[in-house]
């Protein structure tokens, strides 16, 4: 293979062979061919595209270039769950337990936040004692007596990915579709799950900022985790609002017990029992309906709220905190936003939301920085809803008092208003299987 | 400027300022901005394209990376000429002596021959003691005195584009349209000539295959010149067939001498004559047909021919092999060529007399070999012509035996046969320049 004729090919629009794909992936974490033909390349697939055929080789070799986890050690059905990022998602904290609850087998690794969107591992760490390092065997025990465990990603998942981001990083490449879709799959693959269910994202808070774009996304990664032999399924939802009222890692992991109660923001609670639902159908553990009414036990007879206190006590958390969530440190300091006009909020950047929560405390600048557990935004009304000018509608937790009137200052600008009441947006915009994409209310 | 920001800039198809493109190649020259960044904004030029502004600003800063060659010391309007390269395009040996002998000056850099084309340089070079390596004072003196030198490019002419190039070869961004004019006319602009004349070949054996792309080359190639002050023409040429009927170096000197003598091929001495004249058009040496009458007059003459011999001897060649070509060193071998099918010749592939010239040792395969004087093709139909099967149509030279049987099976495969006369090609196809674009016939 001359790495010049696979870019001439893939310039003029030609699917490149297995082989071509394989050796360019391995060639280039080899440090055989140079970022420059590279980035090449990847700027011609950003033109061109790359058919599902082209996707699977590639994700395949990305998967295969680092460790591939095998939790054949582990019983059962193991359910994997992905979103693409987003503003106030903490899904995870909720689901996981759920599953788990019911009977489901979730051996997760997750990510931190970067930019600003936030990590469930970020999240995790909120509570005092919690631990995400944890190694391959004892991981494996967690989830065979316990149904779950939540780990940070270890250091050897897909480097070829690793490679290949800091390149596409500095290329303006990132937001080419089939190497997102190649991304994230090539980690789901290494990660060793047998099913996957995806969170893609749509909206303002989200890297897809339309539906048309999403539903592309969520088909090229099922059509990656089928082809690879891993069921595949994909939710698209609404990003274009902060999920739930709360954005910050300990007012999340205190809205996730909240909604672990019954007692979560209507559009969270929908959205968890939703991907719960999905990962039980997905584990076999009964029919769709039947799974629904699974999750809806696992929530009213607080068994899911155990299960998430039993894996705190077992990764050396103070599960204590789960039940007495007055415990968690408050924030110093706290500032009031207030509505802008009289009439309905008609819109919040959302990314604005994620970025006020940084500039906080809540997430990182740079991958260096430190986090201010305390520090976030509670949301009081959102998009769709009536307010009067001077409202409160939101306030600012931080550590720091400085950061409060920056953050206020940018917030303010992420509203829009309107007299009349904007169309809501579903919480649950699309699913996408193999058997193709069915958008809401047809759902 | 932040590169990223420019690259994702033209990746959506916005056009760059000015500052943003000096930045670009200022930052790439002084090795600030890496390859790879660089070459993932090529490959994005290569799909999104340049407007003609942003192509002016680019090409002049690429020239002004190196020297600015200054041709005032020489009195007149100075006229260049530039082929984008072709098999057999020995235009310049044959036209910058014409001109000269009408009182133009030619104050011409020339390249050496690299692929499948020649070079004139190479050419020059076949003539025993001819020097080509000559100093700017030296350079000038001649030009005054006799009108006319040719020499080999300096080595800091346009380094920007020296350094693009060579990474454009390597990352399949050659042919970049936008890229191919910038890359010719900064070398142009920093040559120094006060205007321009652009034979832009046409054709199997050149760079650009479609007459429609050679269009929109030569516009790209005549706004950048007028925007930049040098009035600037181009004539798009046939390189469907090879130029003349001879190729390699000491057989094209030989055939150039023919033309100054007006016993040159048909096509060939058409092409040489209407490059004559429109030079010395620019030249301001009269109207269109006073110029073609001037022409046509220092062929009759010899006053041409004459110039050429001044030219050689000045620079330090044994004029005598001018007007005795039988001096010539003779290759030593050779081999005949015969017609595959009674008929006529419907197509020859170009650029294969090009390669099979250089497997006979005419041109380089590297930039490090070295070359055969001797080593050529001379050809007795060229396409459009009626042959009988097994009639020799060429005859292939080369200093090694073991050379002609490899070059012949090579060419054989380049002809194509047919039963009915195929259409002939015009010569010349088009005339662009600032006013628009002429066709033919109704040039």
């Amino acid at each position: 293979m001359r790495m010049y004729d696979v870019i001439e090919k893939k310039k003029r629009g030609f699917a490149l062979t297995k082989q071509e794909i394989y050796d360019v992936i391995n060639g280039y974490v080899a440090d055989e061919i140079p970022d420059y033909q590279m980035s090449a390349l990847l700027m011609a697939i950003y033109y061109m595209g790359m058919t599902d055929e082209e996707l699977l080789y590639m994700t395949e070799c990305m998967a295969h270039s680092g460790d591939m986890v095998d939790l054949s050690e582990i019983s059962g059905i193991k359910v994997d769950k992905h979103s693409t990022g987003g503003v106030g998602d903490k899904t995870t904290l909720v689901v996981a337990p759920i599953v788990a609850a019911c009977g489901g087998k979730v051996a997760k690794m997750s990510g931190r936040g970067l930019g600003f969107t936030g990590g469930t591992i970020d999240k995790l760490e909120a509570i005092p004692g919690m631990r995400t390092a944890i190694d391959e065997k004892r991981f494996f025990d967690i989830v065979n007596r316990l149904g779950l465990s939540v780990i940070g990603q270890s250091a050897n998942i897909a480097p070829a990915d690793k490679k290949l981001y800091a390149l596409r990083d500095v290329t303006a490449t990132v937001d080419s579709i089939p190497l997102i879709a190649a991304s994230i799959m090539s980690k789901k693959l290494a990660a060793g799950s047998d099913k996957i269910v995806l969170d893609v994202t749509v909206g303002s808070g989200a890297f897809m900022k339309s539906v048309d774009d999403a539903i592309v996304l969520a088909k090229k990664m099922v059509a990656i985790g089928e082809g690879a032999g891993r069921q595949t399924i994909a939710i698209l939802t609404n990003m274009d609002v902060p999920l739930g009222v709360a954005v910050g890692n300990t007012i999340e992991v205190i809205e996730a017990i909240d909604t672990l109660k019954g007692n979560g923001p209507r559009d969270f609670q929908e959205i968890c029992e939703i991907f719960a639902t999905s990962m039980l159908v997905l584990g076999e553990k009964g029919s769709e309906e039947e799974c629904a009414n699974m999750v809806k036990k696992a929530i009213q007879s607080g068994s899911g709220l155990d299960k998430f206190a039993e894996m705190i006590r077992e990764q050396g958390g103070d599960e204590s905190y789960i039940y007495h969530t007055e415990k968690f440190q408050k924030a110093l300091c706290e500032r009031k936003i207030f509505a802008g006009e009289t009439g309905y909020i008609s819109s919040m950047n959302t990314e604005m939301c994620g970025k006020t929560a940084v500039i906080l405390g809540a997430g990182r600048e740079t991958k260096e920085s430190s986090i201010d557990n305390t520090a976030g935004i509670h949301f009081y009304k959102k998009t769709g809803e009536q307010v009067g000018k001077g409202e409160v509608i939101a306030t600012l937790y931080s550590s720091e008092e400085k950061k409060l009137n920056d953050a206020a200052s940018y917030l303010e600008k992420g509203y829009t208003y309107s007299k009349e009441q904007p169309k809501k947006m579903d919480n649950v915009i699309a699913r996408v299987s193999k058997d193709g994409v069915v958008r809401n209310p047809d759902l």
